[in-house]
């Protein structure tokens, strides 16, 4: 149907019209609506039958405007056909970690899904210094699927053709993600804007000049951010989540989900790992605070923190070059076929795996610098009411954020960024 | 009309039916009509008035196999749609560089252009030593302006929702000139099968298996070649020619002309600077040979070529970098907008154009050994009949091609590049 934006009022005749939703709902007499949508983009209503609450369902769909600054900020609604498609590949790749869409309407820019109701997004429970011990191993599994099977690495195919190496299917692939819209929020918020004095940045009080050009006149730094949103805009290597970090992950302590994907695109490989890390990162920042608030010694929850960190990026690595070597046993790829191509094979996966790494931990910096001096905050750090505690922890935000991106090309493993943390933001 | 393969017999009756051929020939009584294609795609036709004979067109169609295998290897006739845009986008570009269309149709896989009859194709022309003056800073030109106006950098555009960083239209570029299936000629035929024992390659006799295995078992070269292919596949930067050597090129004393790019695509920015430095770099070595067969001392015309190569990228650093400023004095980026900030903007430019040569001379490598090892060979050395002559230029250029490659990514400067061509085949 046309495109009508819904309120809690109308979702309860739309979805009682749906076919597929007869088949999930025994009744609707007796059905809850309530909007829970606390992104930047969209309004999400979670619709239940009170009277057997097992029967639920998430509806989410895209208003034509940026939900956080409001109409004044026109934004397409096509922006849903990219959730839903990459929602629909990416249970294809990971099917228990990311929910099962039960209709999507393109006209509409709405789709109808799981609720994740047994499940909460990890950030806010987070900052309240809960533990996911099995979130980075799901992650990292995410994130190796997705990144090697939409690459052409995992991709290139063998067709009559072209015996050894097909790549006609990913470009298809990466026609079909083109997402001007939303790369371009991407490369204005998190790449520009908090480079300079944009009046979209909003700044902790407390952050002095001298905090601000530490970073906006830094010609180093930023010619390396420059350099890093040209490979944001150029390099379309793998199918991205586009915005994966800890308010885009759902979990308990068994479970998790990805959820969110209208950033989706082809982009670097290394762009969802850092921008998880660098939340991350801020959420060790934080809970040098946040810990002593609820009345703990920081040192136990930094340090998951810091594990997680390291079991992401190790979990990653691990599992990426065995589908890397899986597919290779199964194409027997005649350009490795001679005494030493194994080692040669080797070789372009370590390098590789080097190249995407050095990437990420760019991404991972810019990203930290973003939340601090940009227009969306992290609520780790943003919710402390106390200014002066706030301002301390942007700062500290800063300095990593900066020293990741200006270290980003010579660092090898993810104990030296984890060190370069440590250095400035000590653990205890 | 639907697709018929044209002959020279059913030229004259599909030249005359078109209107805008009516412009151009005042009669089609007296019409010269001959096939002169010696590509490896296309048939091409020069149709001439015979009694006016500067009423001329070229008529270059596409024919849905690869035409150096045969009916045997099928290839998709949308290939010209990719020339016409290419040759359009060209010609808005660079309107004196490139030649005038007159009529295209996509159906018949055809386009209709201006007849370069005062120009030659340089290959042939350069075989037999002759010197094109102007051609070096012509396709500068041509490269500089393609390469950046093409280009996030040149593209990045001014709009309300996005006052300083639109990428919108650039990606749009990007999406129209996805070409799958001449990319995944480019990947195996360049990237791919010279690499290893494909049945697609020939050698000339004379080239032992020490010298095959010299290439095709070197781990790291095969590495380097992989992640470049990679960078190929991935790096949607700038609109490349897509297959730019010496036999692209129409010139003569005055005038220079790029011709035939139905390669055309969305690819990294030293794509087309690395093709055509690599067939220079062939050529001076063919050289060595050839001038002594025409009674030459060497010396000069080998000089004049690697002055060429010199001068090509000069010119395309120089003019690029003035696009770039122009663009900037025009946006007036913020980015850039503090004490020290020029600083940067000119960091930022020379980072750029280091990563572009860097890419090129690692592409310039790929290109040398494919067309030594790979199925098609340039004719500046496969025609020179003495195998054994032969086989030690082929040996050459397989040398400074793997030398090429493997110092690309440490290598800073042109005069560095033709310091190895020189050190393996000295300029004598």
């Amino acid at each position: 149907m046309a495109y009508v934006q819904l309120t809690e009022e109308l979702v309860l005749d739309y979805v009682k019209n749906l076919e597929p939703m007869k088949k999930i709902f025994s009744s609707f007499d007796n059905i809850g609506i309530k909007e829970v949508g606390d992104g930047n983009l969209n309004y999400v209503y979670i619709v239940t039958n009170d009277s057997n609450p097992v029967e639920t369902i998430i509806l989410k769909q895209a208003v034509p405007f940026l939900r956080v600054v409001g109409e004044s900020w026109p934004l397409d609604i096509e922006r849903m056909e990219f959730e839903v498609m990459a929602l629909r590949q990416q249970y294809e790749f990971c099917p228990n970690l990311v929910p099962e869409i039960y209709y999507a309407d393109n006209e509409m820019s709405l789709v109808i899904m799981q609720n994740l109701n047994k499940h909460t997004i990890i950030r806010g429970e987070m900052n309240l210094g809960k533990k996911f011990p099995k979130m980075p191993d799901h992650v990292s599994t995410f994130l190796a699927e997705m990144l090697f099977r939409s690459s052409d690495w995992g991709m290139a195919g063998k067709t009559e053709k072209w015996p050894h190496h097909d790549t006609a299917s990913k470009k298809e692939m990466v026609e079909k993600y083109i997402n001007k819209d939303l790369c371009n929020l991407t490369e204005n918020f998190i790449f520009s804007y908090p480079l300079y004095k944009s009046d979209t940045n909003t700044y902790t009080p407390g952050l002095t000049e001298e905090d601000l050009a530490d970073i906006q006149e830094d010609n180093e730094l930023k010619v390396k951010i420059a350099l890093i949103r040209y490979k944001f805009m150029n390099n379309a290597e793998a199918l991205l989540h586009g915005d994966l970090h800890t308010g885009s992950i759902m979990a308990n302590e068994e479970e998790t989900y990805i959820i969110d994907p209208e950033f989706a695109f082809y982009g670097p490989a290394g762009f969802d790992i850092g921008l998880l890390l660098g939340n991350l990162f801020l959420a060790y920042i934080a809970q040098s605070y946040r810990q002593i608030q609820l009345g703990n010694k920081p040192y136990d929850y930094r340090k998951w923190v810091l594990d997680a960190i390291a079991e992401i990026w190790e979990g990653f690595t691990v599992k990426y070059d065995k589908l890397w070597q899986e597919k290779e046993e199964k194409d027997k790829y005649p350009m490795w076929d001679y005494p030493g191509g194994k080692d040669a094979f080797k070789m372009l996966r370590e390098a590789e795996n080097l190249r995407i790494f050095k990437d990420a931990i760019g991404i991972a910096g810019s990203v930290m610098i973003r939340r601090t001096l940009g227009l969306a905050k992290v609520s780790d750090i943003a919710d402390i009411e106390d200014t002066v505690a706030r301002s301390a922890l942007d700062r500290l935000a800063l300095k990593i954020g900066k020293q990741f991106v200006l270290k980003a090309d010579s660092l090898n493993s993810i104990q030296e960024v984890i060190a370069i943390a440590k250095e400035i933001s000590p653990l205890q």
